[in-house]
């Protein structure tokens, strides 16, 4: 069975608990929930992470070549700010699927620039929770194509 | 049975017969056949158009609220430069799909700059044709939120 | 009896339909009727086009100076993006008024810049239909200057 | 009768003396006439200052919600430095109509930004005289709607 | 015999009725009589095309591979707004000049920016009508490189 | 008894009759009642001015060396458009505390550049009248030092 | 009794050791020395933290809002490139108030930016070890509010 | 005998008794002996004013042309943000000579910029004192020429 | 015989031995000789200089007016960088046809700004060796003019 | 026995594993060995650290002066976006030597700045790894001169 | 006798013959008369020389301090491209006044930048033939100050 | 016995006789001695050239493929505003070693910028005459590479 990492950025772990108007009402555990819900009907191993810490986001994706096919990331905060996770990202190989709950186009000026993008396979922003289930399906299309 | 609208914006029709190093071998009908697939096993109505004309791509989006319930559309080249499509996404009010199927973030500058996303409900760009199928996944959850 | 010409822009055709809090609850066609009854009281024919189209609006314009002495133009989300209809204007030599119904000046960047005014003989802004009729008098009053 | 507030900002003093060719022929003394007959066929009284400074033209509009309805100004050069008066406009909560005598935006590249703008009710720019007269009925509407 | 196609962009219809101190005296007919002059001494058949609809260019340039050899454009105001004719010509394959009648690099700022001349062979700008005997001459060469 | 000179910008004269949920609904004479209360405990005598002008303010700060130790200003508007007073403030080599009612940065651009700010000795902003509180300490602390 | 949290953002560790001349001759061991006593003085609890690591100071905002009335944060380096941090105080919900010891806006460009100043409820800069007394003052007066 | 008008803009009221090493050890009524010395030997009148006043330099200006010849101002502080003084200046119709005692071209980014220059005659700037020097003499050269 | 004068900028002496795949594998004598063959075809007697020296380049401008009708001049690296240049091809009065091997358009974003373009006649650009023998025409014609 | 400091920043753990066109086919270790040998050879004691992590290189930076008696550092991503990393630099008073492997002013837009060089004593770029070895060198007459 | 050294920057030597509506009708050699004439009226001797090789104005400037006193400089179009001759101003450690015939600040945007200007002791510009004059009397102030 | 070419650019030549503070006490020949010295023991043969004139350092850089196997420049000046010599440097295809004296990016927001770095094969800047040194290894590695 092949096998997915799901990354969670940043203050993702308040998700639910704050600003619901804004994140949805959702935990970040009923979102990881979700997502495994959905790794496994698209017979996919998922293994999930969350970090406020980008050089911890870093390290995993530095080793996530010899263990996973794909990597669904919401790189929340660092989207913005991380030269480092995007060098990961392009040093590591892997077909990689941008995510954001929210859409990040429509609200502040810093938050219409992406780091990431530049790099990843494709983004998917603006549908909330589903936009990780969509990331999930993104994955397993380009891991089978 | 509920209804979308799926859009294709300039030179789309063109697809599949040049440059398919960058848009890859499916012509347009192909796509819509993918589409149509799609669209049914979710169990929604379907209509595509193609326009290379930007008013035209507004009167069918100023019409649309009545028989549609949600839009997907593929802005192409107007992305970047139509604020009347912009304003037209805005004025309809329906939950409105941004799907491109190319990573535009990843090519020339000025096709970093969408004036749609600001609008829409959410993007989806970078996964060839399956950009589509993952907006008409996205306008079905979208609908039936 | 001296004849006018009255351009609504792209997607001014949903007036009074959506978005009444922004645009207000007039439809183009209760417009339309203000427009007529101010001209007429001010010894005017008024001829009024709506389009959707960039380049139906530039053929009216250029077409306009054998029929028309003044033009009273809301160049809607053309305003920002239309180097054509700006050079339509000015190749039309006739007295050109701009109009907005809402103070495009308060609202989003992109919206702050006007091609238009730079060729248009005055600009009036904010004053919703208003806009309109005092927009019909100083198209009175350039024509009898 | 209800009063409104005329408003004209530095070196207006000098029309009709200077530059004719620009500014008009007209002295800042037969415009007051002419705003005045204006007013007084729209039923409504009419008090008129001018101003080289910012700070009395602020202190003017900080006074003026205890005896006016409206205020029509030509901020002239203060237009595109002075949010001193953007804030004073904003903090007397009158309807405001901001009006200029030649059309800003095809001048000096500084003069296209308006600080005043942002908080006005509307414009009128570019009608010479009649930018007055316009500003005028213009005022008169706001205060009836 | 090879054919080539020209296209002109908007406004240029109005050639020689309107400020001949700009853009010269002569009409788009007499242009185009020289342009087929000239294009029968270089053995090649033309078809001339005016638009000033972007839709109605893009769907020209569109279709043009299977006809024609090169395209002669003067994209006039489209070269500073439309993403979709650089697409178009980019996508359809063909050698394609850029034409100009007026020096766009000494006129407004927002003219000294083609988003076209980035996809386009060459350019040719400023020499009056002989822009376009100029872009035939320079057609035939790149069609018999 | 060692003296402070505390100025208001432009405007505040209006404050606690406009927008109080913007800027509070206390007068200005209520915050100087609270100012001469605090330098009393901090054993300091207090002049207060409040002027709309910029020329004012600036014969104002130039006088101050000879009769104070400090000043507070709030500079309001003229925050981010005098350079005279911010030469003034250098000129008049007192240790000087800026200080702004509201948060500076959460507003408006044009808000967030202040020319006061490289010549002050500190800024505080956001703690609506306690910033003049805060800012009277800071004084007695600049003064103390 | 009430408790707030202090955090030293990067190379504040290195206070008093090197630099005297910029940052002032007192360690962070006096400064927070300096720091509880004046919270004792105002009957307050406080927790003091520093960490070089911008993950650390968002694990340790995110886990605040259950323990702390406040937060006096003194961001350092990551006032101008942390948008995690930003994130972190938006979503914790409780009253931040933003130090810095140094006047960061009469230093090199980039420090004149703070990505948190916009989500702070206020700013004190500038006064040295005073700008962490005054900050716990406004905490305490923001707490109180 | 020709009438010259020599007006010094804000601050310059301070100079000799602060800053002197920036602005030099000469008190204001010393600099304007040694104006009143040049202007006699070269057969002028002079009328020497200051003002930290915009509106007032303004108003002297506007006032100007019935009784001078020509102007020397130092704008100081005004010279970057008043485009009152420049309107002024330019309504005016005198020659008019920009001076500077420092060289402006080497301080803070925005003293870079002179509104004034561009409807100014010429400047003159870098010399201290003797930049006033320079300017009568420039003055004289503009009237006799 | 009327006379033109070619010039070649910087570097162009090492065509056909370097980077044959971008400027082409003819040498600057090639060049040279077909330019001399189409300047007899048109009657035309044609001066050829090469020069690495910018001075060397506006002293040859500057001498030019009384022997030549026309200048045909790739300026090369010297297009983005020479206002010398600029000066004293406006200086001359003469015609003056900008040419460029490649097309500057769709390279390096320094290349893009031509200070050239807006004093020259016209500009050719992207042809190749083309771009001469389109130069040497358009001189012609504009000379015939 | 001198000591100096080697520091690598976030991803250089994958050197020789991935992208080896860009980067060369030596790994970390390799390079590690490399350096070495150079240190011994100039007679100096070496420390290599490498880190993902900003906080651990600020946190190993803040306490390099009492063991070190230079730095050479490739800061990798955190080049273009760590002021931490920058003040600590700038805070240890060593002198420090930026080195880069490749030639980063030939790539992306956003690697042409560097938040560190303005700190550092001197860089070293684009030479692969004999980056380090002339950093070496580099540090050696730094620390001996 | 001091010695000062005239410097005429590229294409001033075309003076009086070309465009004399912008430059005046005096020749180069007329107004090196003119300047002769003033230094001995002030007593210096005076060296002229011109050029259009940046080259050689460095190399001129380079060898200055062991003959002149002081330099007077009109680098025309050198003033906005040349770093050379900036470095060269400022290495040679005379006083160095700057002048031009022209307003630069009224003309294209690219003259509005001086890279002289910054390390000249100051600039006259605008006054046409006497800005030398004034240059020299400037230079003798600087020279006996 | 290979060779190199080392190039010192403009003003290089005044170096130790003026700003010694900056530049370092030795001269231009005591540095060639240096050079000489370094490349000797690397068994390499020199040539040192240097020149303030542009045209003459592309000149050398033309002609230097057929004669050395490296370059060592020192741009200085030009480094910051001559396409001509990036596009020697490009052409001449020799690997290309970039050096500065000082540290160009802690000095003026202008020198900031390298043409020439782009297309380098590296650089080395800010180690005073020991930036040749290394540079001179730094060529002979990229020699023997």
């Amino acid at each position: 069975m092949k096998k997915i990492l799901v990354i969670h950025g940043p203050n993702l772990n308040l998700l639910g608990k704050r600003e619901p108007d804004i994140y949805g009402k959702f935990t970040l555990e009923q979102i990881n929930e979700l997502i495994k819900k959905e790794a496994a009907q698209l017979k996919l191993e998922v293994k999930i992470i969350h970090s406020n810490h980008e050089g911890e986001i870093v390290d995993t994706i530095g080793n996530a070549s010899s263990e996973f096919e794909a990597i669904v990331i919401n790189p929340a905060a660092y989207t913005h700010t991380s030269v480092a996770i995007r060098d990961a990202v392009s040093a590591c190989g892997l077909p990689t699927v941008e995510v954001h709950l929210s859409n990040i186009y429509s609200r502040e000026e810093f938050r219409k620039t992406s780091l990431i993008s530049g790099v990843a396979s494709g983004q998917i922003a603006g549908f909330g929770i589903q936009s990780y289930i969509l990331g999930i399906k993104a994955a397993s299309y380009l891991i089978n194509k």
